[in-house]
């Protein structure tokens, strides 16, 4: 590819354009961020791109366009940039939801327009472009959505693209991406924002210390709930549907641990306890975490 | 102190066993353990200790027992070494909880007898001696129980033992341990087993491959909800009381997330996730935790 444009340059922005230039993808890579502190510290940090607002001229010579934005961004760009936009570009974005941004999409963007669209799974509770790293998606799943309106051509070249960059590339529709990723990623990261909202809530109330010991188990849910708000929410919002459902069996299992341990029901809670470390056998032997203890840091 | 027993040989016991050889804290270390398969190991470790069944002789001679076993342990130990005991000998333990426990042991222990409960805070997902570590309690909180029974100069000793072996020590009454650690470490392994048995759940119902795609958050809740499940039985067990409690508040709060979502609010869904934020900050200066981002293993 010629010409890359990475629209939205955080932590995902950044990591992409970084393996872009260690993989040598693209001849040159252009920037747009609306964020100028972003702008400095891309300038800081000397990444190797033209940072531009120039949407005009530069659009029509893009081969590929990535959307790094947080989802609520999408729309206000796609109308600024829709009289400018030429079929062959191929666009896709890194957004965590599906369903209801192709909807935006398909409803927003200029007709004859293809958009096919991704989500490497990789990511860290820190934003921003100093974050960035040239191996993030190295052996990490990407999912690339596809469906009957999907321009198999585009299709393609990203798989390419994002193979290049060490991803392993899988193919999927948007309706069990959305499913799949309530379970794995979005539920799990509102648990994490809903535990800590508890420990406060338990510390006002009760006037105790609590986040100083927080090393037993509260530290590690901390860290995930300090992820970026404005990108959580957007997710939370587009994947609403899917994430109501799990919120609810998340909330039944609760209360059947919670009338086990109020009736003293040791050989149901056993069950229950032994069951969940199965899982963490297989996340292991899935490779999606190493088999090393954890003792805090 | 010339003479210790360590009742129960696994990553805690272990651990305190390794502390006092590289502290010099005491002459001598013995370890009473019920399991064959832990006593190999620490065999095949070479753990300086004397393994011993020998309890009628070697209680007599102790300055101090430390009983490392799961809670359920404690009742039918105290009522084998009961006869053997002197007021002389410190007695302690390293359970998470205290109320009940503690309830338990001036029904069951000897007239005349005094024990003081410790709670070092420090532990991991995995279980054995083979996973115990000199520095586990290395600037780490250790909890002790002081009430109106409490034998001050037992206390006094014990302070100076966990303090010798690295431990920053706190005293606390009973019924604010529990409520604390209710909400900072025996909440959040329920809610983390709790969310991998909603991915199960889900992944059987769905027929979709969930725990293949586990890198975006299940997996680190996978990880704690890989914790020895007599040990967390016990625990929930015997804290029920305030367990039940934090587990209605989390409820209450997770159904206020869920009415900010359906309603798409903006306002009130960010303020939370933005207060989380602010706990995670303090985490970090309380020393809970370091500010190193986490891409994953």
């Amino acid at each position: 590819m010629k010409n890359i444009l990475i629209i939205g340059c955080g932590l995902i922005g950044s990591s992409i354009l970084r393996s872009i230039q260690k993989n040598k993808s693209s001849k040159k890579i252009y920037v747009f961020e609306k964020s100028k502190f972003n702008i400095s510290k891309i300038k800081k940090l000397k990444l190797k791109c033209t940072i531009t607002n120039d949407l005009k001229n530069i659009i029509p010579k893009m081969d590929l366009l990535i959307f790094c934005t947080p989802i609520s961004q999408y729309e206000p760009i796609i109308l600024k940039i829709n009289k400018f936009l030429r079929p062959e570009t191929i666009i896709t974005d890194v957004g965590s939801t599906k369903e209801e941004i192709l909807k935006l999409i398909n409803k927003r963007l200029k007709k004859n327009i293809s958009w096919v669209s991704s989500h490497p799974i990789s990511g860290s509770e820190v934003s921003g472009p100093e974050f960035g790293d040239e191996n993030l998606f190295l052996n990490k799943w990407c999912i690339l959505i596809k469906d009957k309106k999907t321009n198999k051509k585009h299709l393609n070249t990203l798989h390419k693209f994002w193979k290049k960059i060490g991803s392993k590339v899988i193919i999927m529709d948007k309706a069990k991406h959305d499913a799949i990723f309530s379970m794995t990623s979005h539920l799990p990261h509102l648990i994490a924002y809903n535990l800590v909202k508890t420990a406060t809530d338990f510390e006002n109330k009760k006037k105790y210390e609590i986040i100083k010991f927080s090393a037993g188990g509260l530290r590690d849910f901390s860290r995930i709930a300090a992820s970026n708000e404005i990108m959580w929410r957007d997710i939370f919002f587009s994947n609403k549907k899917n994430i109501l459902k799990t919120i609810d069996i998340f909330i039944n299992n609760l209360n059947s641990f919670k009338t086990d341990i109020k009736s003293r029901n040791s050989k149901n809670l056993i069950k229950k306890l032994i069951n969940t470390k199965k899982v963490r056998k297989k996340i292991i032997s899935l490779k999606q975490d190493i088999n090393k203890p954890d003792f805090g840091r």
